[in-house]
């Protein structure tokens, strides 16, 4: 099967999603990270075409215009986005493409593209959840208190994802979302007809 | 997630099912391989209970009549059956439960039964199906040649499956099966709700 597969995952805030991609990345061949756009400036040790692609407001809106975005939102005065060119070319040369995006970005993407699978990374509990965010220490109180109500109104779309994994052991974590992207390769979708046909050929 | 959830195994004769079953039940804990019941007399080398329930036509027939069965059917003057009581039984308590049956069979318990995965295991060539079979060679060439022809008669069923598996590389064939058992745990169903009602208690 050389067609690849979108694999959309979101979660709340320091649930944990970059790490597991990581070792997804490390794990698997042929799976590509899909890498964001947006028109706010670079922070300190942000690679342009790896943390984000750079861009101008005049570019990002030009891309809009010619359609070059799978989801772009608008938040806080910059723009931030899916640029389709990376994903696009990844899918049709077979490479599988993880979108890491929030749950409005989600939705976007659900509306315009067929055939993805969508994945809600959740926290074992609310309270660790709550530490998890804690410890990132690099916040203000309220500004965990944001994460953790923004987190709470994230949860809220579970049911529309397709897939969902509770981050207690990254081990586990890991192995299900790999065990997502094999399984997802063996469903039975339009390529089984082909498949017939071949073998009755053959016969 | 504690419920076990039914995964329907089939595919044409010598096609290899029985052997990535084997390594699947010795690869993951908390795996139940359903037996079927029969009227037919044990062959020689057969374990009641472990190749077949060895049961009287009388001891069938009660059982159809106090619904025992998740599907049977009557062939050649012997029933076959798959008795419902272990399926359950394994099920309630939280292990997965495999199916090996013929696409009537599977057919049969997808109309009685709602939330199973069906996987449908191929050969990677219809030459190379018709080399399986000739090799097992414990039959005549007429014996053989209706193998084949049930064979292209099964595979007609594969669009009424969930999942399918080309079974080339054995290990890889294991894999996929057991990717599939993994991720079907990981799908958002009614459980999605509870665990979200829980996330809003504890906040």
């Amino acid at each position: 099967m050389l067609k690849g597969r979108l694999f959309v995952i979101s979660g709340p805030s320091a649930v944990g999603k970059g790490t597991i991609i990581n070792e997804i990345l490390n794990l698997k061949d042929r799976v590509s990270l899909s890498v964001s756009a947006t028109t706010r400036a670079p922070r300190a040790g942000e690679t342009e075409g790896v943390s984000y692609y750079f861009l101008t407001h005049e570019d990002f809106e030009a891309r809009i215009k010619n359609d070059g975005f799978l989801e772009y939102a608008y938040v806080h005065g910059n723009y931030y986005g899916t640029p389709k060119a990376h994903v696009e070319e990844y899918l049709e040369k077979g490479w599988d493409v993880i979108l890491e995006i929030d749950v409005q970005g989600a939705m976007k993407v659900k509306e315009s593209y067929d055939g993805g699978a969508y994945i809600f990374i959740l926290p074992p509990s609310i309270k660790e959840l709550r530490n998890r965010i804690n410890k990132r220490g690099t916040e203000s109180a309220e500004a965990a208190e944001l994460r953790m109500s923004k987190a709470m109104g994230e949860i809220e779309y579970l049911d529309k994802y397709d897939y969902f994994i509770i981050n207690d052991d990254l081990d586990e974590a890991v192995n299900a979302v790999s065990a997502i992207m094999t399984s997802e390769h063996q469903k039975i979708d339009e390529s089984a007809e082909a498949l017939l046909n071949r073998f009755k050929e053959e016969n």
